[in-house]
């Protein structure tokens, strides 16, 4: 029998996770049944929210299991198909595993056009981040012309987007970041108004003063911790706060207090929401036609950051939260 | 010439405010220009966002002056008109100072017909409190029939209104209080489904596990502090919560972090928004005619604490930290 290679959970980390949290294991390749397929994975996606996922906590989404091999989203190529409408060599993208190769129903798929763009990108700009960013900004953000919007993990998957759709809104964008050589991309490539280097910075809350004199309209917030008590004190009246992520917390192994400052709430009447790109399944398809129009136009770039070979996903997955990755993450597994 | 009293702003208290921050002045009694009427209070109003007022920080309204007289909200007669369409002998409200008499322009009050319901609810559930209430409730809470709601101070001016609307509305109702007169008040007289006496509580989120066994839709968080951190792990999907006030907070004097469980607001896609009656300006009559219908119609109840006596006022203030009222505080100036 064809074998394939997976990554289990090994053990639920406490704290900052490491390698011994992983293991990779080979088992029997899977056979598709009727109405499945097989996919060769080509390239892997590791996301912040993936942490949260280690964690046996009811939350959004189910935790792994020790033991069980961990989900992502992939884009591939179908091997073998049981499912009217999908054939050998079509490139599909879908929620399946940490694996080289794994079977799903043909209904849980989506077909990618390698014709449109490079296939990864369906992880990337023109997949969850990209979408997350598209509904997290114009739908829960709502920014008009003009205002300041600040973004945390601007270098990010969505991150970047949002900025760059933020500008494409005619907002002023500024937006946080942990090296110099990210804020350069931001301020230089993309055309954010400004962008804080907030390891270089002792005092964020002066840094935001000085970047957004007019305050604060819009904060897309993928971090939590210190940038996000920078920024409320500066919101405007009617300020949105959408929060995307807080990867800043998310391996601490204790939050004593909650929310200390909603004062500020008051004080502004500003809204603080949560969003989560699975609330706009049903709206997909028009963001990725706006997405990929504003990339045909040139006023959306994206950068994707790719680590060789499937036996290094964890280090791709445990590089996010050294904020080493300017862009998308991405694993590849095969051509 | 006739003289008056007002307290002023002797001092900005750091944490819990003494009597000291308080000094009554007597000062010659003032006389209306064009345009304006001399009031007599007959009561006035003593409210936790007061607090605020004594910091010298921005806000949403301007810090008061050291030396100068203190602002209220009052309710009281007419003796000298210069304004046409009001008359001595007119019961007015309107926000004017911690003093016996004052005067102000005659567009800035508002005219209270003693015939419909005792002039002093124009501070109360037909006043500011009843109508935060009314629109924090409806149009940030928005419950549906077969909601859950708590609300944090249920047995205050404002959250023993809320609790009531949300009853209107269809929802279930969980109060949180700081006495077992104030539980048996809102459980026996208010008919709230449940109520939860804090300062007897070891596990606040064991309780509300036990009295909201479907999680919490709508949060209306008049406190903040642990009683929030309590409510947030178990709101549910698409809740609401209106931050109305922060009560358990004013008096702190250095708030370290900002929030720490905005993953909360992820995970269940919940909004947070800060709220303030001014904003609803133009909408009062809509409120107070409701409110009014329900209290006809013995659908709203209200309690009133009232201390005699204007020389009592700063006490009747510092009375609502340690959480003595139940019902609205009023401070009964003259007859």
């Amino acid at each position: 029998m064809a074998s394939t290679r997976q990554w289990h959970l090994a053990s639920r980390p406490v704290g900052e996770p490491t390698r011994d949290a992983f293991e990779l294991v080979t088992v029997e390749r899977p056979e598709p049944e009727d109405g499945e397929v097989l996919i060769e994975t080509h390239y892997q996606s590791v996301d912040p929210y993936m942490r949260g996922r280690m964690r046996d906590a009811e939350s959004y989404a189910e935790p792994w299991d020790v033991g069980e091999p961990m989900k992502a989203s992939v884009v591939g190529e179908v091997l073998e198909s049981n499912y009217d409408g999908l054939e050998a060599g079509d490139i599909v993208t879908g929620d399946l595993l940490w694996a080289e190769h794994a079977v799903a129903h043909g209904d849980e798929l989506r077909r990618v056009n390698p014709a449109l763009a490079p296939v990864s990108t369906a992880l990337g700009v023109l997949g969850m981040p990209g979408v997350t960013a598209y509904f997290g900004l114009l739908d829960v953000g709502e920014p008009k012309p003009g205002d300041t919007v600040v973004v945390s993990a601007a270098a990010g998957a969505v991150g970047s987007v949002v900025g760059q759709l933020a500008q494409i809104a005619g907002a002023r964008v500024v937006g946080t970041a942990g090296s110099d050589e990210k804020v350069d991309w931001l301020t230089d490539d993309l055309g954010f108004d400004a962008a804080i280097n907030y390891r270089e910075t002792d005092d964020l809350g002066a840094a935001l003063e000085e970047t957004c004199p007019d305050g604060i309209d819009v904060y897309f917030d993928n971090v939590g911790g210190p940038i996000t008590d920078a920024v409320w004190p500066r919101l405007n009246l009617r300020a949105r706060v959408a929060v995307c992520g807080q990867i800043a917390l998310y391996n601490e192994t204790d939050v004593p207090t909650g929310p200390r400052k909603l004062a500020t709430l008051i004080e502004k009447r500003a809204r603080v929401e949560g969003l989560l790109v699975g609330d706009y399944e049903g709206r997909w398809g028009e963001a990725l036609e706006r997405l990929a129009g504003f990339i045909d136009s040139g006023e959306l770039e994206y950068r994707e950051e790719v680590v060789e070979g499937f036996e290094n996903a964890p280090d791709a997955f445990l590089g996010l939260f050294e904020g080493e990755n300017i862009g998308k993450q991405l694993v590849k597994v095969s051509d």
